[in-house]
């Protein structure tokens, strides 16, 4: 019999789940991704022209395993005029032994976000340097605060330094991050944060750089997760050339869109610069190798997230 | 709010519609689906070697309407060993307008079988005889019967003779639609089926073909539901050559699998034979032009019919 989980039974899930647990979900996801062991057919799509909508069809699964995952995600920018989100979208998941529909998860896009978070402390986990001084978060929104929180699981810092756009979001992700136990700073220079911070996260729809590359310090790694399209850009393209490790989620994907692409059409990087994070996983490839390295990674979402995090809120349920 | 309805529901619903309110509903679809008004995106598919298994998901829009929808429908073949049905899946309504999850059907494949029904008693609307004699069904398993209960909607005769491979299903089929009020003579001679009845449906997995153009007498029209790959074949290739009109649901899909397909490879009949059964609801094309005359439809199934089968069921849930 088919499970329908509602948005308000997966917050309340999620709650109850080891941060550290999701990490490893979403990290043995990338290693079988980076190990070919993860189907992932081409992306449905359809456009609403009119509505300026949009909805993205993302479905795969892992060889072998027990699921498979169809995810549904749209984006109608027009809601914001009828004080609607513009994201909605479900993921659903079946049996890979007989097809049966297992759970409707009834996320609203929320569960592409958690994973988007876990990520972020995937890759902390295997390129920070091993002593974070202080955490620098480029972005106050809501991937700003996961990101933070997630990287509560893999780091035992718990400072941070915050930049935003406004003074009232800095004092709402303030006043939110403080009760989950991080002593929060913030600032409206994101120089100060490549003085001051070792680990930095950026988590922004910026359509221009905003971490420079003659800001960085040695020792530095930094991860980007806004880009999501070929027009958005958080880091200068010099700061990849710069960077003595450049990884990626999905090469393939890097081809296409994010600061990988962006660094690349400026001519900064080639391919050859690339690894890919669940090959450094894997141990394949090397990624950081020494505390005076600095390194960069962008992740532009892989369907085996989509994949991962399904199952463990699914286990969670159980 | 999201719309859950379960299987048990989606049966009470139709129960409680009017079999001519879905027959409408798919007419209406057909007069989009010819007239260039939907968007239907290339079918996703993820195949399951090992099991035996494969999942399709189809998709697409009226543009313009009130809703999109996406349909994932699995068969997984050694399901059977389990005692488990091969078919799986839902249908999911999306809001065009915002992106919302309107509803989500767990219909397990039932709907599919509806929309086909439905499809059937469509074609037999505008090209059967003016006067139906007698109706046939060569097929009695569930789809031959859902075919019987849905030309109900748009003949007045309640007499069939139907063909099926053992006495036990043949017994089983009358049993069940005796119940409905028809009246039902059982063969196991398809012949038998040319030479009385004016009004044939098929509906069956065979892979050779069960009817004859030499058994059909002038006057009678058939519609053929069961091939849906290019293995399957129910209609002699002769007979298509022989019908004074051809009929296809997506002329588009009758290149590459079914009746039409079949008819095609074996040099019988040409593109320019074809017409598209929306063209004909259209008044586009002309279909049957007297009582004398022999035609052939062949279904395949569109997408735009499954549109139409989850609105009316939502419709009436309201």
């Amino acid at each position: 019999m088919q499970r329908i989980v509602t948005l308000e039974e997966i917050l309340r899930v999620l709650e109850n789940i080891d941060r550290s647990d999701i990490v490893t979900a979403i990290e043995e996801g990338f290693k079988a991704f980076s190990n070919g062991e993860v189907v992932v057919p081409p992306v449905g799509e359809m456009i609403f022209k009119e509505q300026e909508g949009e909805a993205h069809i993302k479905y795969g699964f892992i060889k072998g395993d027990d699921y498979y995952v169809i995810k549904i995600a749209s984006g109608f920018y027009k809601n914001r005029e009828l004080g609607l989100s513009p994201n909605s979208g479900l993921m659903l998941m079946f049996s890979q032994k007989t097809g049966e529909t297992v759970c409707v998860l009834l996320d609203e896009g929320h569960l592409t976000n958690i994973r988007t978070a876990a990520a972020g402390a995937v890759v902390a986990k295997h390129l920070a340097p091993s002593r974070v001084e202080r955490i620098g978060i480029i972005g106050a929104g809501y991937q700003g605060r996961l990101q933070l929180e997630f990287l509560g699981a893999v780091t035992e810092c718990r400072e941070a330094l915050v930049w935003g756009v406004s003074d009232a979001e800095l004092k709402s992700y303030a006043d939110a991050m403080s009760s989950k136990g991080f002593e929060i700073t913030t600032t409206r220079h994101t120089a100060e944060i490549a003085e001051t911070c070792n680990l930095i996260v950026t988590a922004t729809p910026s359509e221009k750089p905003l971490l420079k590359a003659e800001d960085v310090r040695k020792g530095t790694h930094i991860t980007a997760v806004g880009s999501d399209t070929e027009y958005k850009i958080e880091l200068e393209p010099e700061l990849l050339e710069l960077a003595d490790g450049v990884v990626s989620d999905s090469i393939a994907q890097s081809q296409l869109r994010g600061e990988i692409y962006q660094s690349r059409k400026a001519g900064k990087i080639v391919d050859e610069d690339l690894m890919e994070l669940g090959r450094i996983i894997n141990k394949r490839e090397p990624g950081r190798t020494n505390d005076e390295q600095i390194t960069v990674a962008d992740l532009t979402g892989v369907a085996v997230q989509d994949i991962q995090i399904c199952k463990a809120v699914y286990k969670a349920l159980a």
